[in-house]
């Protein structure tokens, strides 16, 4: 019984997130989804009974690695400059201490990524862009036993409704997983935009010896 | 000796943040300021025994807030836009759920401001920005005791040679002081730039009266 509510506590992993806006929903620029989202309060997270990783409600206390603006990747997006949007991406205390220490991933590491509205002229602010509404909302876990092929998977509460309470793994296909396991700095994380961890990564030597910083797509 | 060992403990407040970004250094637009920086992994921070605010070694562990790009305040300052910086802003947990709670910060609230580059082209991004170095480091503190008139003290641990371990408030005259009394939507903090606050905030009416978003300085 123990055993069985421990599994459960620690059945939250995900993960990347910057790595996420690389994929699937940034890469294929699917910047129109827009959802209504607030910030609950509660705490918990977990897979549902049917394997569907649920929204984590309380994301918000996380540890914060970084954010971008207007991110783009591939060689025909730079062009194409929709609005630009600022992304937020957090993880959870327990794995960010972990990587702290050993400048790795613990199995059941989760990331959160969240996108905003960049807006501007709000308030006195009269240059450049502040954070505004949320608008889509992707995480990325790393679980061995549920993801054995490189050990992470990759999730969307994005739906045209807008964000979903629980969502399934995406389709192995998706491009999440190969763009995570080929442009990544650290395991499938793109840490090279996470700035004090990938200080953290290059003192303790765990940058892939595959990352290439000049690299494209 | 225990209430003087608690009194240590909870002896870090600090403020706003953004609100910081709009005050002395952003408003001044010091941008040129630049600081080698780490991020350090213990925890502690106070005062010391001089009454110089010692910059905290875990913010980054702290509740983040929001981010903003290359902000800028005031009627002259639009069209001289330097190069955009990266702001992010953090929130001491504890000050972060009480906020939560009622939509008011408590005595003892410390925000901490990071100030960073906004970088382009890193890795396989080939537009937007992503963050980069830190250049600046700015905090405010709700201190009722050691900042009697509205309750706010505000400092800088920026210097011509880097970060510097701790520092001052800074002089009341500091524009920080006038313009957070004056600009900002809750208290004396910009939390009209904090999108899930300022859902909060508005939820529990504790926007200030005087608050008006359309107000430029």
């Amino acid at each position: 019984m123990r055993w069985v509510k421990r599994k459960h506590r620690e059945t939250i992993p995900v993960k990347t997130v910057l790595g996420i806006a690389s994929c699937a929903f940034a890469a294929a620029f699917a910047w129109s989804l827009s959802a209504a989202a607030q910030t609950p309060a509660a705490e918990s997270l977990s897979y549902s009974a049917s394997g569907e990783l649920i929204r984590p409600p309380d994301y918000r206390e996380w540890v914060y690695v970084t954010s971008g603006l207007g991110m783009t990747y591939g060689p025909a997006q730079a062009a194409a400059e929709p609005a630009p949007l600022f992304d937020n991406v957090f993880v959870k205390p327990e794995a960010y201490r972990e990587f702290l220490r050993s400048g790795t991933w613990p199995d059941k590491t989760m990331f959160l990524l969240e996108v905003r509205d960049a807006d501007t002229n709000v308030s006195i602010n009269n240059g450049g862009r502040t954070q505004g509404r949320l608008v889509r909302m992707e995480a990325s876990v790393k679980d061995r036993q549920r993801f054995p092929d490189d050990g992470w998977g990759y999730f969307s509460f994005d739906s045209p409704q807008g964000l979903v309470d629980q969502a399934a793994p995406l389709p192995a296909t998706a491009t999440c997983y190969s763009c995570h396991k080929t442009n990544t700095a650290v395991d499938n994380t793109f840490v090279q935009f996470y700035p004090t961890l990938f200080d953290v990564a290059k003192r303790l030597g765990t940058i892939k010896p595959t990352y290439d910083p000049a690299k494209k797509p």
